[in-house]
């Protein structure tokens, strides 16, 4: 049997389901776990992950999704389907601050990511060495004002075929919209602050000045307009009077880190679905 | 139409989702929201909690129970079913400390609990104002060790027909277990500790003198067991070298409150399933 | 002896503790408890709260302060002293919402907040019933665009005699520049956000339209700038894919009493000094 | 000029600040920053950490010292004098679990925690390889109860001389009363729980079985009562129904890197004064 992941969305309208749920069992798989979100009670979308057990001897992928694919166009719904036996490939960009990389590579390598990093590709050399002792393949990428277009292109030729998704670790630079229109795939990005608090450079200095008293870090899906992609992930964190730029830095870390962490453990579990400006993220 | 909400926990097998979303849909329901849990994806035990419209103009309460009935003998499920027409009728018992019991009645007051407060009863006259002003009736019960068997025949007395469940409101006095095998319906319990740290008497000051960062509340049912009921909820929060055992007692006041209020909250919604010595609470 | 707190702030320099702390051990009093800050080792501000039993048998409050403002013009500090026998004065204000309000009674009555409140000033009727109970004079001042001037003239006229600083307790409308400029003294808002996001109208609509994974509320000093005065305190909580706009609120609700709660406190405790944009509040 | 940090602790009377800051003062020492605190204001202990910039070329260390000495006899007080040119060796010990040594040696590798680690020991072999990458000395003594004492008096022989205080990263041996006080240094440990809740073996399944809805880490000095030592800091995290003990773990992980980085970080800034069975952590 294979751990299968199934996620829906669609109008919502009565029934949806008792016919997945009817279509899942008539198939011969049990159902582990299901969760359900209509977001307005009158007209609103539905989203639906139903994790099950595909008994492959009995039922192939091929005829579980072409039945599915029937139930589907019924339903007006989009959908996406994840076999546990499928592990995902990610490629990690990343700038000079290595905390966020360095806590990914050691998830990875502990197995609690099950994900594939068939590269790391950075603007800086500074991460090289780390990367290396993982064995993973490390791109230098430089870019600048003049060169960004051909840097961008060497990445996407990097990306485009290697890997599923991307996570920026901390990767200071902004991503054009030319890039993600031909990229397509999910780009998970980590940005130091509270979103939509402090855009943009220097968030840490800006909750200095503004004298905040609780301090963020937010996971976001990559869209086109700066920092204002659908959120997937928060973590905050108490600063004190005493506590300095760099104090707010070095406790943001921690955030950073863990919030991305969180992000990307979701991902895996294709626990998220986007829905517009906003993520349903199924616990 | 009328919101209802229908409980189930059963052993897991396949097809209990079908089952139950057909039955649903068979029935002219509309499902608004539901969710699952199974505790071990081998031989666990199943919980469900499924939220619908049932039009009563085409299928009644008896009918729908009825049928029901056979479906959940079929799953060998134990199940409740509320109707959102119904509001429970829950009896509170406080001591001096009036901070939760206040919470409530504004709570209730304010329309954020659907809840009927027949009574509330104390061992001490203090709070006797104070739930005058709200229009409900104070029953003052006095309980010394010689008295309490009397004591708590007479808050059986008074609660036993008035009431669908009852609340601790930090009620200082221990209830036997004669009284809960008597009442048998849910008895809901504000600790004044994160438990399991810190049970028994005087918490606040337990907990200074082991020095812990960290103080907390827990909501929790009560059974015969003291302190050692099914946990619903735990609110903590952090505490300071500067703190005295006064302050854990002011900042604790403010977590009790809002520990009680989300178990309130939650067990209103028909929210908690209770499954031996753990809760499961859906979100 | 009487309890007494002394603020001071002034440029860092060598030898101010030293210089303090002997004009206080000169006095005769015991420090009972002292807290420094400096913003910036090199040519930054200095920030010191010291609390100091005032045995007023061989010092008088005149003789201390006379002496004391010698001191503090050498240092070229800006000072405040409190004696713990002088109760100041607070004037709520409140709009319809009325959870804040009555959680600062509640806390007032049971003695947590040691503050006299002489009267509540709201432009609708809907708290009266309340604020009457705790028989506090309750003063309606109704405010249109086109009264807008005269309203706040009158409550001018309530306030300026009769307090020592003001609390916006879901008060929701703006006073002018010219109410600041007349009233000088502080004035403590609650707003129900996590600033500096969602400033301005609707703030919970606001975050649910966002799709943050965390929403909060921030107790502030009133400045001319909307939304932008001295954070003193803020609290947060985590919400879910269920949560409508509506349990936002309700969460929210809870943060609001609370940040506002601890924001009092700390003033009533004469832990905050108010530096440019930003507070230090001491512990 | 050497920042320096000076801890003390004696009972509490009057004019201690104002003797202190004076001292400093008249040894031409510029006071960074000073926090106090006294247990009880009648009769308690009294707790200093005073930061100061020493003028070596003004006053050495010897000379410090030697004044300092009789002004702390006097006072009754117990100190430690910290001159931020030494830097502290610490020796961890680890067993299996390498999540916290992982994050220390991160940490250390970046710069944030100011410390030299001459050696990791561990019990077992699997560490091994990235200890060595940091090139670090790994030291593999096993332990069975047959060899215990004489594996303890290997581990002692090692860190006898070359640290000056311990770390436990997830080293899963009890050590014995003997090493305790043959080592006479401060040992620090992670537990993985909220103490006092859960000690002993496998908390994370007595969390679960129990039903608690948060769950922690605790960082404490290792005292000879097993997981009884003055706490020096606390991390919680909300775990859901949905939450299996690998869960718990995995979440934990989280919880015990942060506890005891902030636990360390807090000792090597010399902000942490034991007090019996609690500690003062300033912050």
């Amino acid at each position: 049997m294979t751990r299968t992941v199934l996620l829906i969305q669609c109008p919502d309208k009565k029934g949806i389901v008792a016919r997945v749920s009817e279509f899942i069992f008539r198939h011969e798989c049990n159902i582990l776990t299901s969760d359900q979100h209509t977001t307005d009670p009158e007209g609103g979308r539905y989203f639906m992950r139903i994790v099950f057990a595909l008994e492959e001897d009995k039922v192939s992928r091929e005829t579980f999704e072409q039945d599915w694919a029937r139930v589907a166009e019924e339903l007006g719904a989009k959908w996406s389907i994840h076999y546990a036996t499928e592990t995902p490939r990610v490629g990690i960009l990343v700038s000079k601050q290595d905390h966020c990389l360095f806590d990914l590579l050691y998830r990875h390598r502990s197995g609690e990511f099950s994900v594939q990093i068939p590269l790391v590709i950075s603007n800086h050399e500074d991460c090289r060495d780390l990367v290396d002792r993982y064995g993973i393949p490390f791109h230098y990428v430089p870019v600048t004002p003049e060169t960004k277009l051909k840097a961008e292109q060497q990445v996407l030729d990097l990306v485009q075929e290697s890997t599923d998704f991307l996570v920026l670790a901390r990767y200071m630079r902004i991503l054009s919209d030319g890039f993600l229109a031909a990229y397509k795939k999910d780009i998970l990005n980590i940005h130091h602050s509270f979103l939509p608090s402090f855009k943009g450079a220097d968030p840490y200095r800006q909750a200095y000045d503004r004298g905040v008293k609780i301090i963020g870090a937010t996971a976001h899906f990559v869209t086109p307009a700066l920092d204002e992609g659908p959120i997937i992930e928060q973590m905050v964190e108490r600063v004190y009077y005493k506590d300095t730029v760099d104090d707010l830095k070095r406790k943001g870390r921690n955030l950073e880190k863990l919030a991305l962490a969180n992000a990307i453990h979701a991902y895996l579990d294709h626990r998220i679905i986007r829905d517009a400006q906003r993520t349903i993220v199924f616990q």
